[in-house]
């Protein structure tokens, strides 16, 4: 591992790249940590991607994702993501919970948390922390029920187990006026933080995202609140935009760490 | 007014009539109460609209909108705004409070604050009540700094003031967790109530809401929660979606009258 930065690079962000290369590229540019997404590991198979993350000396914060909880058949797919996260080293597996199948987002929740506690036991296992992340309400019809920052940490909480946390991404819950007291409630809880910018306008619910500094994310303000809540580990820059792949590798991630220095 | 029913429709609804037309095909659906927008009223001039109204023997619920207090010269475009909605006869001003500026949130929600505060006096001057609309969290960087349920009523309240409400739109608030305990706290403060759905997938941040009935948004029981905090008025069908126009327009209000029956 590269020593003295924090910087780790969430590898959808350069989604154009193969994991080997994507990690032989992060080790050039001085980058020692990387999250790979699960497509990545099936595309190039998951001891490959093991192996090439080693030989790159690389660490692995976390792995991209769990969930979806609210769908039919999720429990056998989890304890695979599990496994995988255990494979790669991955500490933490982040948890996109889940949209709701219909009006009735008491039941979905239900679900998540029904969901959360079958697969708590094999994660324990491998050693593996699983991690909820509350994603923009805008996201509540596809991807999950569980939109804030007032209820990730409570449905954390409640396994009272040290296998439990949450996943805080900057662009999915700055907008929230009640950041401080939520994050101070989150403490010894957050197992993982993103960052990304919120782009004005905004025109793409998914692949709208900014690199940190184009937007209107407080990013200092919230590492501080994330940071004051215990989290000193690895910080994923996590930008889900097409555009970034038509610029040079080398430069995009000199400029990703020249950003993350200012934030 | 035609008696009987808590219809009204917010003509963004359609848009792509002009302010009398939308009067007379209204009463000829046996809609009794209209929701227009400033621009409706501008492209055919405030007191022909009125005379439109009037003549058609339809009620008004509220004028859409004001706000935007966080944008230079804010404050004689909100006085000429509540001028408006008395001119129509609207008792309620929509208020969608404005963006920030930059990463800094509470300065926005300060100046949100302190607009709100000039503006009351010349409201309650008009007997016009202002209607905090907390947005959903997706349009914070182009329309509003006020996106939860949370904060709309304590801003409302801090006035101390009946010149002051919230509007409840089911389309902003829907994926709150905290739904029921927020709008039990926003007891006696809701002035508007406005339905339409989300549609799943959502591919538009603006324009791609649904008829009721046609996403995941649970009605029945975001009207129950509104009632139970005390609101018995007229409720705004507002359905922002470009591809109603290409509906034949008897068909689209006896549409929305059936489906809003069972709401």
């Amino acid at each position: 591992m590269i020593a003295g930065s924090r910087l780790s690079l969430n590898l959808i962000t350069v989604d154009h790249w193969s994991l080997p290369e994507a990690a032989e590229r992060c080790a050039a540019a001085g980058i020692g940590w990387v999250a790979p997404w699960r497509h990545q590991l099936a595309k190039t198979g998951v001891e490959r991607c093991a192996e090439a993350i080693r030989a790159a000396g690389l660490a692995v914060s976390s792995l991209c994702r769990g969930g979806f909880f609210t769908v039919p058949g999720a429990d056998a797919d989890n304890r695979r993501a599990v496994e995988e996260a255990a494979a790669i080293g991955a500490p933490v597996l982040v948890l996109v919970c889940g949209p709701p199948q219909d009006g009735d987002l008491p039941a979905a929740r239900a679900a998540i948390a029904a969901g959360i506690e079958r697969l708590l036991p094999h994660a324990a296992d491998h050693g593996v922390r699983l991690a909820i992340e509350p994603l923009h309400p805008m996201m509540i019809g596809e991807r999950s029920a569980i939109v804030t920052l007032g209820e990730a940490p409570a449905l954390a909480r409640s396994y009272a187990s040290p296998h439990v946390g949450v996943a805080v991404d900057a662009y999915h819950v700055f907008w929230d006026p009640q950041l401080e007291p939520l994050l101070a409630s989150a403490n010894g809880l957050v197992a993982a933080y993103h960052v990304c910018d919120w782009l004005v306008p905004t025109t793409d619910l998914l692949a709208g995202r900014g690199l940190m500094g184009d937007g209107i994310i407080d990013l200092p303000r919230l590492r501080a609140l994330v940071e004051a809540a215990g989290y000193t580990g690895p910080i994923e820059v996590e930008v889900i935009n097409p555009s970034l792949a038509e610029l040079p590798g080398d430069e995009l991630l000199a400029d990703i760490k020249a950003r993350f220095a200012r934030i």
